[in-house]
């Protein structure tokens, strides 16, 4: 999957250690992808995926939105050249000084999923537009997800009451169905919802229009995933049976889904062996591990394609392990990864499709290993 | 239980953000109450609990040895100004060209558990001591202690015996009982397998010393622990019945029982909320969550002693969360924590008990959040 691109920068760069390559030209086909399977909808990339200025940069010009996590996350997209009203600040647990920031900034787009941070927004943020978060259960999806964010229907009706008296704009709604999902139908159930709200709301005189339709798309791994047009259509006939003539604007906000695939981990092989004579599974330690970047591995929940210079030869299931004296520090171990029999101490492999959730991840300096160097080509 | 010293700290530089304070103080005790319930046990401090160079100058300075698990923390030791004899390189996968390193620096103390890795020191480092870690199951421990290092003793055997014919030192053994051990006998098991393997390798004229004890001794976090003095008499007795008068050298790894009470990590509530209006359990949402320090409440392993500005008030359950829109974010869920009613939007809590693996499990950018700074006082 590598691109010879990255396959090329690698072998001329010769980076010394674990490093993420991204290649610029699939973020690129993915946006356009996206763009043309969602064509009505806006694109707000979820910075936290990835935030490479390279890639921000390329984003911008391409005419993207932004959704962000944090006042450090407004500000990268700022400088790379995006006007303010092109960002939602989209974490529901803001520090009320970081809403006066953001307000200050620019920013006048905010999730919420509380009456309490309705109010912060309200004296930080005057005037500006909400969108309340619904909780969601996550089924399909890949990487856990939990209750912490979003909130029951009818809280979310006090919610953007509440805005509307404190006189902020109840924008409309948002929701996530969990990352890495695969099941295209995911959208339906909060698609219902938020139409009920949508029109609860209205009896009281309040006219939401938006309906953010978060994440969730998926990078390809190692499972098949369906094609982005199957959920551009599958969310869109949802849109139409629940909210009839009367439609939404829709945003969504891929992060995964636009820069999970573009991305290269290339690792170094630091030790195989076994635990006893006896064991007949190999350990194969890798100089990068869940606390170097693959912090997704946790409970095995993403499993990454991994490609090594001696595929072709037979394989043997191997537990996969990071470099740290951290016991916790195992990639794979109770689904162990099938690696060639043949593969050696020094072997680079290449960690696919690490494009998304990995750089940001790395620990500062756990062990004494530097966090992970990200090279956007 | 912060100390007075933290406390004022806090107050008069009102640092922004989260951070960790740690108390010298309290490391200065540690390392004297262990080398007092360790009197012939060398202290080889597990530096990747907290690298703070602080910290390592203060205990250069009191004698202590040094565990390293990487390069990056060679140079930190040396900076602090130790001697490279005072060194052990207790990581069992190192790179190649990292022992190369290590052995250019001085080292000449290293941790295997393979005739892999055994190869490589020969090769890098000819001539030095290695001692071979077994495998131990880890009952007892609340950090979860996987196979991830150490080997069977037949193969700890055959890998001291391949140490010798190649050359090298075959100084002795070491294991580890798991960090955070709540059982003193739990290193009896593995003193007594330590044994055998010594007779074992005295009958083919090899003569190993060196028994590292490894980590395990616990940090006072909510449950009450055994005393240093209990670990040590535990031990020491199990040494006499195994070893009778023929006693090893020892050598104990303390990471967290070195510096886990010295340090307190300072947050601040950023949202208190509800996801119904029928929830009975509040969410609250710090600054800092397990993307920014707190990775050892993973599975809930490590629960932390919190104090609040409110406590003496009535208590309930909450769900505690951290700051980022990852749903993965969340401190203690399946096991809520009681604070206090009263609690409030821009409190200020204390974590307590979190001067080890926080402050270099921080991710490096994640959500935009900064990595977690320490002041060491």
């Amino acid at each position: 999957m590598a691109t010879q691109r990255v396959i090329d920068f690698l072998a001329t760069r010769r980076p010394e250690g674990p490093c993420l390559v991204v290649d610029l030209d699939i973020v690129r086909d993915n946006f356009r992808r996206l763009t043309g399977a969602f064509p009505s909808t806006g694109i707000y990339y979820a910075v936290k995926a990835n935030p490479a200025p390279e890639i921000l940069e390329l984003l911008v010009r391409l005419g993207s939105s932004f959704d962000v996590a944090s006042v450090t996350e407004i500000e990268l997209v700022l400088a790379a050249g995006a006007s303010p009203d092109r960002i939602s600040f989209g974490n529901t647990i803001k520090k009320e000084r970081d809403i006066a920031r953001a307000f200050a900034l620019g920013i006048r787009l905010f999730a919420v999923d509380s009456v309490e941070e309705v109010e912060k927004i309200a004296r930080q943020a005057p005037g500006t537009r909400v969108f309340c978060r619904l909780l969601t259960d996550g089924a399909g999806a890949e990487w856990p997800l939990s209750r912490k964010f979003g909130c029951a229907s009818a809280m979310a009706i006090r919610v953007l009451k509440h805005a509307h008296a404190l006189g902020l704009v109840a924008h409309g709604l948002s929701f996530h169905v969990g990352s890495q999902q695969g099941n295209t139908q995911a959208w339906d159930a909060a698609i219902r919802d938020a139409s009920e709200i949508f029109r609860t709301l209205r009896e009281a005189d309040i006219n939401p229009t938006l309906l953010n339709l978060g994440g969730g798309l998926p990078a390809r791994y190692l499972k098949d995933v369906p094609a982005v047009a199957a959920y551009a259509e599958a969310i869109r006939t949802s849109i139409l049976r629940h909210f009839g003539n009367r439609l939404p604007t829709t945003i969504i906000e891929p992060g995964r889904g636009m820069v999970g695939d573009a991305g290269v981990i290339k690792t170094e092989v630091v030790l195989i062996s076994r635990k006893s004579d006896e064991d007949a599974q190999r350990w194969v330690f890798l100089d990068i591990g869940k606390f170097g970047g693959l912090a997704e591995t946790m409970d095995e929940s993403i499993r990454y394609p991994i490609t090594t210079p001696r595929d072709g030869a037979a394989t043997e299931p191997c537990v996969l392990a990071g470099p740290t004296c951290d016991s916790a520090d195992v990639l794979y171990e109770k689904t162990p990864y099938p690696l060639p029999v043949t593969l050696e101490i020094g072997d680079e492999l290449l960690i696919e499709a690490t494009g998304a959730y990995t750089s940001t991840y790395a620990s500062v300096a756990f062990n004494g290993f530097a966090p992970l160097p990200t090279y956007v080509i």
